[in-house]
C-alpha cells in the first residue's frame, strides 16, 4: 500500500489539506493519506522529510505566503528547503504555494487555492501511478489553477 | 521527559528567551527547558542543531533583525540555515523574527515581540504534545505578533 | 553502454524533451535514453538526482520558466537545486532553460526552445564521449540558441 | 588546551586577523591560537571548516565587503558557507564583516574594523568560556562597533 | 608530486584555462596541471568536485558570467556551488570570475580576464605550497585584476 504525505498550515486561510485529501481520494485508491498542519511554510520542509522517511513515497507541501516582501522571502525560503528535503530523500515533494496577490479579491483567492490544490494533487496522483501520463502530456503549457496556456503556435517540431 | 531549547540573541532588545521560557511554563509541564544565548541571528542556527543533537525535541529560535538592507540580508541567511538545521536533525525549529520596521515605535515593537513569542511559545507546545491540535487549525488565517486574519470568505469548500 | 537521462515538464510550451532525444539519437549511438517529464521546474532536481543514482551517466533538464518574477524565483531555485543534485551525485546535469522573455514572440521563443536544446545536447553527448573537444572550444564564446559571440578582440594571449 | 582559529583575507584593508589575536589574548589564557589567512571572503568557509575539523573549537572569520552589488552578493555567499561549515561540523563560527560602505571615511573605517574585530573576540572567548555570561545579556541590544542601542522602552516583560 | 586543477569554459571569450596553466609553470614545478572544459559558469562546482575527489589539491574555476540580471544570477548560483564544493571536499576552490560589465570595452576586458587570471594564479600557488606568505598580506588591499587598493589610512593598528 503506497502512502501519499498531505502538509499545510495553520496560516493559510483556505482548508488546502482537506482539499488536497478530497481529490486524492477522488483520484483513485490503493493508497493511504497521512494528514499533518505546522504554522507556517518554512515549517514545511522538515515536516515533509519526517513524512517521506516515514515512509511516504510523495508529500503535498500547501502553503499560501503574504503578499509583503518578507513573505515572498519567506517562500522563497521554503522552496529551497523543499527541494533540499527532496534531495535528500530521493521523492518527490509536490509544491503548492498559492500567493495572495496572485488573486484580485478574497473569493478568486478562495477559488485559486482549491483549484491549484486540486490539479496539483492529480499531478501527485500521477507522478506516483502513471508517471508515463505526464510523458505524454510533455511541453504542453499545463498550468495548475488558472487557465492551461497549451503549446506554442510556430513550434516547429513535433514528437 | 521531553526537552525544549530556547535560543535567543544580545543583540535584540527584547528578552525573548525569558518571554519564551515563561510562556512554555504556562502551557504545561512534563518538558525541561534549555536555555542558550548568542551574539547575532546568524548564530542561531548551529546553536539550536548542537541543542536538537543534545536531545532537545524542538527549538526555539528567537531574533530581532535590524530594518536595514543588511540585516534584512542576514535573516534571509539566519532563516536558512534554521531550515537546514532542521534539516539534518530531522527536528522542528520555531523560528520566531520580529522585524524592527514591523512596528510604528519602540513601544509597539516590544508588545510585538512579547506577544509574538508568547503565541509561538504555544505552537511549539502544540507541536510537540498535541499535533492533531494545529491540524484542526488548519486555514484558518493564523498569525503570531498581530490580529488572525482569519479563513477566506467565498472558500467554496468546507472540511 | 552508458545511459543519458532526459527530464522534462508539463509547464513547458515546446517538448524539449522530444527534441533533446531526437537530437542525442543523431550524434551517435552507444548509449540508452531515459526519458521523464515532471510538472514544473522545481521538481527537476530530485527527478534527475533519482536518474543519475539510477544509473544515468549525465542527465539533461529542460524547462520554461515564466516571465513574472515569481518564475524568476522558481528558475533560481530549480537551478540550484540541480547544482545540489550534480554535487551529490558526482554526475553533470545539463540545465536547459529557456526564459519566456527572451524571445520577442511565440514563434522566435520556440525557435529558441528547439535550437538551445539542441545544441545542449550535443554539449551533453560530448561531455559524456569526448571531453577534450570542450577543451579546444575554451574560451571561444560559444552560446547555445542565439549565435554565438566569439572570442574576444585585443585579446593579448593565444594558446 | 582549547584552540581558537582566526582566519582573515588580504582582500581586507586593515589586518583584522593581528588585531582579533591581539584582543583574545588579553580576555585570557587557556587557549593557543591558529591563524590563516586567505585571498577574500568567499575563502573563509572552507578555511573555517578545515581548521574546525582540525581541532579548533571556535573559529573568527574576519573580512572586509566591498561597498558594490556585486561585493554585497559576495559577502551573501560567504556567510552562507560560513553558516553551511557550522551546521556540518557542529561547532560556532564568529563573523566579522564590516562593510566599506558603513563607514563615513577611511578613518573611521579603520576605526570600526578594529573595533567590531575586538568586541567580537570577546563574545568568542565567552561563547567558549562563560556562555552563560552571554545569556545574562539578552536583549539587550548589543552592538558590534557602533554603540550599543540597549532594550527597548516600554517592554513590560521582564526577567 | 602535488596536482592542481584548472577548469574553464565554453562560454568565456578568453581561453582563460590556458592563462592559468601558464602562470602556474612560471610560479614554480613540484605540481602536475589537470585541464577540463565545460559549457558554462554552473557546470563548474561539479567538475571542480570531481578533480578534487580524484586528487587534485586545489582547483581553479574561471568563468566570465555575462551582463545580464540572467548572467548575474547564474554566477550567483554557481558561487553558491563552489562554496558547496569546497565543504564537501575540505579542500579550496579559486574563484576567477570576469563580469563583462567590469570593463569599458572588449580590449580592456580581454586584459582584466588575463591579469586577473595570473593573478589568481600565484594566490593558487602560495595558498598550495606557502600559505605563510599569504598571512604577511593580510588586511593590504589586494585586487586581483585592477590596482590593489592597499591597506587603510588612519588605521590605528599595526602588527
Amino acid at each position: 500500500m503506497r502512502k501519499i504525505g498531505v502538509v499545510d498550515t495553520t496560516f493559510a486561510r483556505v482548508n488546502m489539506g482537506a482539499i488536497a485529501v478530497d481529490e486524492l481520494r477522488r483520484m483513485g485508491t490503493g493508497f493511504t493519506v497521512i494528514r499533518r498542519t505546522v504554522p507556517g511554510i518554512k515549517d514545511l520542509p522538515v515536516e515533509c522529510k519526517i513524512l517521506l522517511e516515514g515512509g511516504c513515497d510523495i508529500v503535498m507541501a500547501l502553503g499560501m505566503p503574504g503578499p509583503k516582501p518578507i513573505d515572498k522571502q519567506c517562500a522563497h525560503e521554503a522552496s529551497m528547503g523543499l527541494i533540499m528535503a527532496q534531495l535528500m530523500t530521493g521523492k518527490h515533494i509536490i509544491e503548492v504555494f498559492v500567493h495572495e496577490d496572485e488573486a484580485r479579491d478574497e473569493r478568486e483567492l478562495a477559488w485559486l487555492a482549491e483549484r491549484r490544490t486540486r490539479e496539483h494533487a492529480r499531478n501527485a496522483y500521477w507522478m506516483l501511478f502513471e508517471p508515463e501520463k505526464l510523458v505524454r502530456m510533455a511541453g504542453t503549457g499545463q498550468r495548475q489553477g488558472f487557465e492551461d496556456v497549451g503549446p506554442l503556435m510556430g513550434g516547429g517540431y513535433r514528437h
